[in-house]
Parts: C-alpha cells; structure tokens; sequence
C-alpha cells in the first residue's frame, strides 16, 4: 500500500499537529510530494522533531484554513488533500461556537465548493468525530446510529460530513469522512481535558502522580495514532468515495481502569478509584463502543497495536521529550 | 389561546415574508407587542397589505440577521423570537453554500449565543424544513426517522436545529423546532420551482394553463399557511421546551393529481399527466408523508384547513393581486 502514494501529490491542512505531522511523516517515508498548511509563520525544532522524514521532504505554508485566496494555491494540483484542520473541543465550542463553525466548517464548505468547480477529482479525507453520536442509544455504535451531536463541535462536524456528502452525491467529488475515537501517541497533548482522558491520565503518570478515576468503568475505543495514520492512508486509497463516513475504533474497548491499569503496568504509578460524583454523572456521555466492520470490510484495514504496545511506544517517546 | 399573546413582546425575523407577514397579521390581532425585521428598508404597499392589522400595529426595522450588532438592539427585551428569517431553497443553496450558511444558520449560531448570554429566557421558535430527512428511508417520517439532508440548505437547517437544542440542553435556552412541508396559502411566492410545486402549479392556473405533471402520483404534505401560523403560535406558548424539533404535516397527504384536479375544480384548468422522464425520477425525493401526531400530542395543534377550502381561500386572494 505505502508504495501506492509514491509521487502522489498529497496536501495535509493541519500538517503541524498531533496526527497531521505524524500523517506527514509517514507520507514522506512512501515518497508522497507532501504540502503541508497550518498556522505557525515557521517551523519549530518541535515540529522538526515531530514531521521527522517530512521535515525536509515537504514544503510548510503557513495558511489560515479560513482563507479560501492564500489556501486555494495549495489546493491547486493536489491530488489528495487530508483536511486534519481543527479547533477546539467541547468547552472550546461553547465558549465560541463562530470560532468553531468558520474554522471546523465554514473553512471547509468554502475549500469543497471551489475544489467541486475547479479541482472535481481532487479527494477529500476529512476527520470525524465520534461525537456526532452524542450519547449513544445503542451499543456498540454503528454508522447507522442516529447523529445528535452534544456540543457546536459536534455539529460542525457533522455538518461538514454531510456537506463532504453531498459535493460526491451531486458533483462526483470524491470523499470521505472519518469518524476518530480516542487517539493516543507520540506527540499528543497532555493535561488537556478537551484533548481526552487519555492525555490527562498520561501527564499525571509521567509526573508520577496517582491516577485518580471516577468508577473507572466508563468504556472507550483507544486507538493508537499509527493505527489512525494507517486508517487514512486507506481512505486515500478507497475506490470511488461517495461521501461516506466510517468509524475508526481500537481492536477492542477498554475500560478506563484498564487503560490506567495498563500505564501502572509501566510506569511506577497508582491506580486511585474513587466514587462516581452525582454530578459528573449526569453529564458523562455513557460507554462508547464503535462498531468499525464497514470500513475494515471496505478497506482491509485492521488496528495493529496493542493498549499494551501503544502505551509503551508513547510513553517512550513522550519520556524522551520532557 | 390567542389572549395569551396579548401584550407579549415578540420579535419576527424575516417579518416581511409569506410566513412571517402573516404570523405579524395573526399576533397582532392577538394584541402582541410587535417587532419585525427583514431585509427592505421601508415597507412598500404590497408589504403593508399582507401585513394588515400588524402594518401599524407593529415596529418595522431593516435589519439583516448577519448583523449581530444591529440585531441584538431588537431582541433586547423581547420574550418569542420567530426565527423566520431564511435565504433560498435547493438549487440557491448549492449555487451559494456560503451565502446559505452565513443566513441560515452562522446568523442563527451568533443571536443564539448572544441570548444565552444576556436574555437567557428568550423563547426561540425555529422554522426548519422536512428536507432535514432527505429521500424517506420509512414512512410515514417521524422525528426519529434518521437525518440525511439532500442540499446546503437541509444541513444548515438541521445544524441550526441541533444547535438550538444544545443551547436548551446546556443553557436552559428555550428552543423549539417545527419541520415544515409544502406551505401554501395567500401571499405564496408564484412560478418558482425553489419554492415548491404548489406554486408553480397555481401560477400556471392562474394563467388559465393547463397543469402539467409528471406521472401525479407523488405524494406531499400540502398545509394552509393558516395552520403553520396556528402552529407556530402553540410552538410559541408550549411549556417548558427543551430543544425539540417537531414535524408540521398536513390532515391528510394529497398525491400531485389530487392536488391539481382540486385546483381544476376551482379554476377552468386542465391536467395533463405526463410519463415520468427517467432523469427526473432518478433525483426525485419519493412520497413524502410526515407523522405530526407528536407536536400534536404536545399542543393539541390540528391542522383545520381542508385541502378544497385553503385552495379555495388561496386562489380568491391570489386573483385579487394580479
């Protein structure tokens, strides 16, 4: 497969951050001619260190997503463009749902709208969240399951799917939605909660502070960053995209006591269990468990890395830039 | 249930319309405080016509929704908005994506935000659409049915819907939605197909041509304006609203041959049915029959205007504006 993007023309919006620079290093390795966009005027050791093989291999623009004139330059002659381009989560949607809607979906209706009139080939792989979900209503989620997205982040990027949907139903633009879970890796946030449990609970353990865990049966799909890296190579390579939207999950859900568990297995740290609050159960968005059969039967993919493998490669990693 | 607005200050945005004007007539024999905006910057004699009672009786100020500033001075001190406003219908949407999504729903996003802020008991009412299902998987459609909008237009209303109901779940916002159908009624814009067909075929009678139809046995739900306005206003008094989103059909469907031949009984027109061309029903949406029996349940709201009478009603005011 990596073969197949040799001499690809490629672009990655968001080329700088946790899965863009890791996409783009990868890219480099499969000799793909990698434009990369995002915000920074230059390039930092950091992102060097990050991009690796793609700090050299790639040209780095820096572009707002928002500005269709500087960005339409990059999307002319591309053959694949990753759109990774993102803001915020949760509360960051809240606090300004006009920043999230122009840069999680305004951007993007703009990009697609010229690419349909002046670039109809050109593929758009765009990444999804499962929170277009919001709660689940049935175990484990399906795409079928019903969207009902629990926050403006949420919206937008439903709203971008289904805008990705119906430029490939109406104008043959060919596309394709990812919807992510929980990515882990080298290079990922720590301490952030909009960025996840998974980063908090990795900068308490790097630290060498006890993990602290409401219940700790809540269940996620943690998916490691290669895997989702993997995941997207294949949306670039699907045949005839028509605009669907796939689920990409772990190879099996674990419970966030056995992904804490699973670092305690590694670094020497505690594992503190402490009653669920009333309160933060109320607005706990339940197990979640995705079902990804459609896209693995479209496209062969399968999770590779094991919790275990993937906590150690990150710890690893993430031990060696502190 | 009219008494109930007496007195009440409502704001109707997009308050010149074929829907809003009416809604204006109706409150303000009702005996509301009423504030209209819209696009024009004077009201011009027809305005002032299917306006009525609510030409004095209301403030008039042109204001486009896209303006937060300016609009923010209207929905201080109001209790209901009717969120009218609206720009376009399929085709417009796809021609202009950007212009659809900055009327219909980055305006919405922006008045939303600013309320929850600062009029947090401010009464949204929301005009949505049935396009918000696309093609019926099952009918008749019932607000559970899964959401699958055809065009810009659909996602940006259902995103607008989504993001009233976040307001209400997150904020206490009260938010509603009504999905409606094919409206028809006095004032109905004539002889374009991006307003539906019932335009385009009472146009055409008007003219003394014959009605011409592809096949006729489509099924819609064709509802007098008079029913959507009483459904806004038990929309507008229901209790506690919690974001919901409600379908407004119609007593019955009618196919587009019933529709026609009730037209023909009132007018000296002929029907012609036609065969299906093959590309026309290749992006044909299908029957469309809406379950409304849940926003009946929740207001006693029962569409009272049979097909007959409100063709009959329609027609009398039509051939006194031409």
């Amino acid at each position: 497969m990596p073969d197949r993007f040799a001499g690809r023309r490629v672009l990655i919006t968001g080329g700088l951050g946790f899965l863009g620079s890791r996409l783009a290093a990868r890219l480099a390795t499969c000799g793909a001619v990698l434009t990369l966009v995002d915000l920074p005027t230059a390039l930092t050791d950091d992102d060097r260190r990050r991009l690796g093989p793609a700090a050299n291999a790639s040209a780095y623009h820096a572009c707002d997503v928002r500005d269709l004139e500087q960005l339409s330059l990059r999307l002319a002659g591309q053959e694949i463009v990753f759109w990774l381009a993102a803001h915020g989560g949760h509360l960051a949607s809240m606090q300004a749902p006009l920043l999230d809607l122009d840069v999680n979906y305004r951007s993007l209706v703009a990009a697609a709208d010229h690419c349909r009139r002046h670039h109809p080939r050109l593929r758009f792989v765009f990444t999804s969240t499962r929170q277009v979900y919001g709660r689940p209503e049935t175990l484990p989620v399906s795409e079928s399951h019903r969207t009902r997205p629990p926050d403006a982040n949420g919206v937008h990027k439903l709203a971008a799917e289904h805008f990705l949907r119906i430029c490939s139903e109406v104008y043959g633009l060919p596309t394709v939605s990812l919807r992510l879970t929980n990515v882990y890796g080298p290079g990922m946030t720590l301490d952030d909660p909009e960025q996840g449990v998974a980063g908090v609970l990795l900068g308490q353990a790097l630290r060498g502070e006890p993990l602290t865990l409401f219940g700790g049966d809540q269940v996620r799909e943690f998916v490691y960053i290669d895997d989702v890296v993997d995941a997207l190579l294949r949306a670039g390579l699907v045949d005839e995209p028509r605009g669907e939207a796939f689920n990409i999950g772990a190879r099996r859900p674990h419970s966030l006591r056995e992904f804490a568990t699973a670092i305690a297995s590694i670094l020497p740290v505690d594992v503190r269990i402490v009653p669920f609050p009333a309160e933060r159960r109320a607005i706990d968005v339940g197990d979640v468990v995705c079902d990804s059969s459609r896209f693995q039967q479209a496209t062969g993919w399968q999770p590779e890395t094991s919790l275990e493998s993937g906590l150690r490669l990150t710890i690893e990693s993430l031990q060696l830039t502190l």
